[in-house]
């Protein structure tokens, strides 16, 4: 399959000055994709500060052709810094935005911890952009998955207003982080060579097995995830009245989320004009059209699937048709690399999105 | 997780003599587990024929202990035969079951061939049993993920009749067949040892993937396995109203397939209605209480896995839950081994109700 053109630009925007930039849990999977980005893009940089756990500090990581050395995160770590990008879990977001915002550092959340607060924008650069604006030191990036369904779904919504949502996810390993990543691989040459794999990192063994569960269970029998897709869509989309209807599935995949989604608005909706609509929505490519006649002349089509998604900054969309169970639903297949725009790449997007506007 | 108490009984019913019985397909996936489910329920057997295409014939098969051989599937097969279960594919099914009936066999046909013709009765025997009796010959079994997905939903559809179900699909590489099987297995192997995998019964790589594909496309977007759960679940229930908007979708798991659903009915059903009603049907296993208290504290529940189900008869149900997105409809989350209830399972079954009626 051939690379999408693209609308995502190569290289970062230049501001007024290069920037200080820190980031939390710099040794993690999130972290990794991050340095990658700001290294790839030629993100604006006076100074890069990598910040982790004490159980990391000591450490170095190569960057540019420079062995940076990683600092334990503490309340000191952010004088100075202009920019700071969080990815090491709601506890250390809560324990330790705020100093990085008193320290006079915008700060870039990839944890759950802020995305709720209603004086903290929850921002997907292509649908709200202009909610970042608004900050007042943090900013959020959104659950990996919601990301996935919404850079697929808002583009209608803009349309036809999405009033239900009935979504299935397939979600990667990584998501999980890095040990989970691990222990997967270790999981998989276990099968291979008839040794019984383990489970410690994920609820369940997830090498030839799918698990029900992400995140943790609430007492009426949802998970945190499938409780995240439904209010975190209705703050970004900005409209009280949508609701999503989750089941928030782990797979063996290591890496990109699938959404399965079956859509409901206020307006109809065909494939046709969902085709239309999506083909020139920013940050998406389309993989829907024949892609060609089978061997036997039944009718093939393209679709996205995690392997080919894997690495790539936009989220694809297929599997587009109309729902036979419902006048004017439309059926919808999205798939994200959940560690670049469920993560890294959203919030490298985000300070970005504020370079563009002159706010850093 | 221990063996959960199951209404199956052990053996088969005895019925006024022995049987003369025919596989056809005999050395395919399914074909393997009919012979294991005959020799393991002691069918009451007065002879078995083996039947595959001629590629196979000439082989051998051991059955309680003797080499059986195996013969090509021809018109002449079925001389003296009493029950023919047919595993080989639609176009074998549509080629020889007419044949098989001439000679005086019942056929149970796996394939889709017939399950929509009006005169051949399209059996879950815990569900529409009575169906069967009506047969002029022929009885088909529905397709694996329409299995799964109706052991969990038919109870609620007797209490609070189904209009509506959104169902995504996690279907297990062994559901397209045996070379699929041994391709994922391969695709394993590769992925252990850094090797590039290779698709070829598969329309992509499955390791390390999910494939929202199943069965070929038609001119709609939409799948044929797509189709087959809409139109399927009508006949079954009986019911011209019920729709069913599904994605199906390959997931890199050897066996069992799992189904994620949000259902409306016409009447308001709660969790705790779902649970006691599943609780007591028939071939259902319930997988939904609170399983531990987890070391944190947080609220742990238990759910049935893939890896938990396989070689498993009844199908597993957990994940219940209100939806949030629509008052009185339920979520649901149903696994079944595909090749036992979802094929060779239930085409046992059919057989020993036509013993216990009196009708084989």
């Amino acid at each position: 399959m051939s690379a999408a053109p693209t609308s995502i630009p190569p290289k970062s925007p230049r501001g007024r000055r290069p920037l200080h930039v820190a980031v939390a849990g710099a040794t993690g999977a999130v972290g990794e994709e991050l340095l990658r980005l700001l290294d790839e893009r030629d993100f604006p940089l006076a100074s890069l500060r990598l910040l982790a756990s004490a159980r990391s500090a000591g450490t170095t990581l190569r960057f540019r052709g420079t062995e940076i050395p990683v600092e334990e995160l503490t309340d000191a770590s952010f004088r100075g810094t202009d920019v700071a990008f969080f990815s090491c879990g709601g506890d250390r977001s809560l324990r330790f935005a705020p100093a990085a915002v008193a320290s006079g550092a915008v700060v870039v959340d990839n944890s759950s911890a802020y995305r709720m607060d209603p004086k903290v924008p929850l921002v997907v650069p292509e649908i709200n952009g202009d909610a970042a604006l608004a900050h007042e030191g943090i900013l959020a990036v959104p659950n990996c998955t919601t990301i996935v369904f919404l850079m697929g779904v808002a583009p209608l919504h803009r349309e036809a207003r999405l009033v239900r949502a009935v979504c299935s996810s397939y979600q990667a390993a990584s998501g999980a982080g890095r040990s989970a990543l691990l222990e997967y691989e270790a999981q998989v040459r276990a099968r291979a060579e008839g040794r019984e794999p383990a489970a410690k990192a994920l609820p369940r063994v997830l090498v030839g097995n799918v698990i029900p569960q992400v995140d943790v269970f609430l007492p009426d029998g949802s998970t945190k995830e499938e409780v995240k897709l439904d209010r975190e869509t209705r703050k970004i989309l900005g409209d009280d009245r949508v609701r999503v209807a989750a089941t928030c599935v782990r797979v063996p995949v290591p890496r990109a989320h699938s959404v399965s989604c079956a859509l409901e608005f206020e307006r109809p909706m065909t494939p046709e004009r969902a085709r239309e609509v999506l083909a020139s929505a920013p940050g998406v490519v389309l993989r829907d059209l024949p892609e060609r006649a089978s061997v036997d002349g039944k009718p093939a089509r393209e679709y996205p699937t995690p392997l080919d998604v894997s690495g790539r900054l936009e989220v694809f969309v297929g599997r587009l048709r109309a729902d036979p169970s419902r006048e004017g639903g439309l059926m919808l297949w999205a798939v994200g690399d959940q560690l670049l725009k469920g993560a890294a790449w959203n919030a490298v997007q985000i300070a970005e999105l504020l370079i563009e506007r002159g706010r850093l």
